[in-house]
């Protein structure tokens, strides 16, 4: 809240009403009259007034409009922790000097092809493998995921290859064969503010992978962080993966501004999805590039051996020769920015 | 799918990878050449074709777009049922001449302030009472509802008025205690693409009031609804809430266009949230009367005696001597085009 | 400006130069002291700060933000004038109880064509006949328009309807063979930030018709509005035209929020045009019954006799006969909102 | 034009009518027919159907859509030259292995400033001064530039330093002076769609800076490119400078999409304005180093040795302390994606 705009023709009784409320609360008012109109500052540890609190006071007699000052949200901000938080998954470190790759198809749909694609990317330099085994797609009529057979086929492949692995979890009913199974849980951007789902992963110890949604802003993306970290998990990455503006020619907009702002809001690391921030394979190295120089701290990047034949989302797939091409143009990339991949 | 544009530079080999995987798919390729490119027409019932499927044919060698024509919804669409659907419920029907209202506070607080604002908005003519007890808040810190509690008042005030009652389900897990107490579930918007909760709604046969998402398309919101009924219910009511831009002065910018453009893309009925679509109680009173205006079949429309002391969204809530006044209005504007309210 | 934040860590000296800065200008300082950060409160007639003085504060060492309370705009705002400002042309008026209806197609062809789609709008009851003889183009191998001769044609038309006629001014170097034949002046919505077209309209009398840009703000648009009236015309009529969403069902997006918005931050009648609002003709009813019910002061809506061959926005135009079947049903809206069309 | 799809109903004789049309025009038609619907095929050049025809056929009766497989731009297109053009600028050339930055204040105060400012971005590696003479501001009440004053101070500092100097033209009565002085012709965001503008810079031989609107997408920058080159004139220089989205943390969302979006459709070099992208200096050197990693021809930068006194956007500009660091920054991210700065 912090300060309350008062009407131009806001009465004594008005702003009485409002000062009573303040202090009853256990703030303290500063007035400051204007030629124009009043307004109260807020005096006291503000960060505890929730957003009802302030919108009732939005909604009393007199009052324009409220301007809030302090951030909404606490655990996950830059003033509560100064210093970068890195998420340990293995033998791998998220948020460090090293920005760090995963790779893998869309879909899990078989263990030969899942092999096969992790084999490649890890020899190309990708440290975990990706892939759903719940799919959220926007037709009932498309393929929705292998399921449970899905996270054991991922298991399979960490168990051949080391690499840990991401999948995502999409209904609360889910959790435990998740946690059985994954090594990073995935929140899709549909989900972000699915906070019954970030309730339930913030209660476990697994490291989360949080995508912003199609048209959050960088704040919501950071409140929905905030509601993991308020069950006791801190493991949280988040992730730039596109949102929704008026162009067509690309099927989101990547939004590379949003590294350099979250990296000043928050401590926790930042990851960038550009197969599905653009959705076309043939832009995805180029945005790979700019989103290490703009100081990411990793990237998801699909791959998939043969996209034509893929079961969802072939159109933004590297094949395993690109990726490869692709890392080693992004190894030069993090080099001249002080950085590894 | 139904039209794929090739590159100008596809192959001749291209175009028989093309036809060959049409036609072991049971269709037929319509070839149509051009002085830049060629261009084939896909002949058979191409609404069987997924967007999987649809996407592979995109990752294609030679393939430059896919251009599809059918909807990739079936059972919402106006094509799959001309006439309008009409939804009972309790003695109240939702679709028909006669345009519903739904009013209540955001969330539910007490029995006695429900009751309250229940009778006085069924005295000026509400026939359905509405009120959260799960509650989809942005901020962990906030009010999250009194949870079954808040049910039971749900239920109590039906019985002491009659009024059917309209609630959010949230979470998949919460399903038998939502089927136990509500009417009506509804959806929420940042839920629109929370997919197993709409398969759940789905596979029941309750009401389901599904709001659109905040940068949801109008195509997105009847695949949402397709979702439901895809798994058999047909009892949908669409609810058009306001979407996201770059306006700052609303909360959201209320899309009456939608209403428009839905009846002519289906048969379900049309909702519209002007209180959650503008966030401003004083800019509710005209946007109710353009919904009516535009051929909405029913409003939800925020109430609450105290709106200063609400632990929800007071700012956007109309007293109810204001909503009673707004009654009036909309009834003129109702009769104006040929209904009732 | 009006309140200054000041960053967490800003020094006693920060905060000195600030007060120095302002003092020098004329005002004074209301310090208050938070927990987390200091807020100061600027004291005076803040509506003299400019825009650049503002930022040069937002630039001085140890600020956070600038929040500005009074709104930019001036001559434009109702704090300024409480009264609605009518607007006489020719016998008719804009901005009171009776909505005005300017109709037309989008270009003006030839005279036949005009005077008989002019004829049938003014027996429907249209008072202002629109026409474009200046057209702004996406492409520059589409119909620019027929210039001067348009206008010949339009005054003609105005000659033997006694209808004033209304068309769009697209470079400054036109001004005087516009003045000579329009009696309303369209600023288009590409041009709503051309500020040199804008002073130049607002150096003479004639009033004018300004069209929100596709991605502008309300403010923004009052802002526009503004930059007329500074040079001194005060008959400036606003129109919402639809923005820019990622919505593709439509054109684009009607706003009608925009009408109670502007209804209350300015005194500037406000007319809604809603066939490029939606883009599509079979929209264009409901769409102006909404606005109409929303309390728009005027509508401008495209009809054209043969659509099927007009050189421009066919797809958006009514024909006479469902315009004059509309104008109707606004007849039944207007009066059930206590006005007259 | 292209595709023309007939609604499910569609008549013989609204199929004949369509055809009868096309073939009038000098086009084939190539039909398929569905189990749903008519598809016709327009065969023929098609690159010579106006967007006002494709929009008469979409007006004809039975006609439910029209998919344009053809680009609407055609000298602007990669289809029309395949190779980048270089524009040469005085011994520089923009469009080559060499990325070019201009940089320098917002708004031209006075000689001396403007000095020493081109001083210090020249030592640092720039190789063009920007600053503005007319200048495009939100507010008739701001500093609206030094006008021919300032372009002579520009060229003073042209002759001492030897940099090709970069300003805006606003209106198309200022052009004559604009030749005479500047050495690229800046076109702002908020005149992308002045056609006349484009038109009047288009016919002379000088190098332009087309800026994107606020919300224009990359086919719309690209016909804004076609527009000057209609004209005749080849050197257009696009520049992406942000593009207004519902995030609130930066002042635009710098698009770096649009780089390599624009690298396949169009041969025209590419400049990125991170300052006017972001809106605030501490996000200028990320953003920069990413749209060169991305593929940006060039920069543009605002530079101010004293932001907080600047006349116009202090909040954006860079000191040159900050500024040749980032250029050393920027040579490393240039030397690791194959090109020189």
């Amino acid at each position: 809240m912090d300060i309350i705009v008062l009407k131009p023709g806001a009465s004594a009784s008005d702003l009485r009403q409002i000062i009573k409320k303040l202090e009853h609360r256990g703030f303290r008012a500063n007035i400051s009259k204007g030629t124009e109109r009043t307004v109260v500052g807020v005096i006291g540890d503000t960060t505890k007034i929730t957003e009802d609190e302030s919108n009732a006071f939005a909604s009393m007699s007199g009052v324009e409009k409220i301007h809030r000052i302090t951030q909404p949200f606490k655990l996950a901000s830059r003033d509560f922790r100064s210093n970068d938080t890195s998420i340990r998954i293995g033998k791998h470190t998220i948020g460090g000097r090293k920005i760090q790759v995963m790779a893998g198809p869309c879909a899990v749909e078989d263990l030969p092809t899942l092999l096969h694609i992790a084999k490649e990317v890890k020899k190309a330099g990708a440290a975990f493998v990706r892939g759903g085994a719940f799919k959220p797609r926007t037709s009932p009529y498309s393929f929705q995921g292998l399921g449970e057979e899905g996270l054991k086929i991922l298991a399979e492949v960490r168990r051949q290859t080391g690499m840990p692995v991401v999948t995502e979890l999409m209904d609360p009913r889910d959790i435990d064969v998740i946690l059985k199974y994954a090594d990073v849980i995935q929140i899709g951007a549909r989900n972000m503010q699915n906070f019954r789902l970030l309730q339930e992963v913030g209660s476990h110890d697994k490291p989360v992978l949080l995508k912003r949604g199609l048209s959050a802003t960088i704040k919501e993306l950071l409140m929905a962080a905030e509601y993991i970290m308020s069950q006791g998990n801190n493991k949280v990455i988040l992730c730039e993966r596109g949102i929704r503006t008026f162009e067509t020619a690309t099927r989101n907009t990547l939004d590379l501004n949003a590294i350099p702002v979250l990296k000043k809001l928050t401590h926790l690391p930042v990851l960038v999805d550009p197969s599905h921030g653009v959705g076309r394979w043939d832009l995805v190295a180029p945005m790979a590039r700019a989103a290490v120089a703009a100081g990411a701290d990793a990237l998801m990047i699909e791959v998939h051996s043969k996209p034509e034949e893929a079961e969802s989302d072939g159109e933004q797939s590297l094949k395993p020769g690109k990726f490869s091409a692709l890392m080693k143009e992004l190894r030069a990339v993090a080099k001249a920015v002080g950085r590894t991949i």
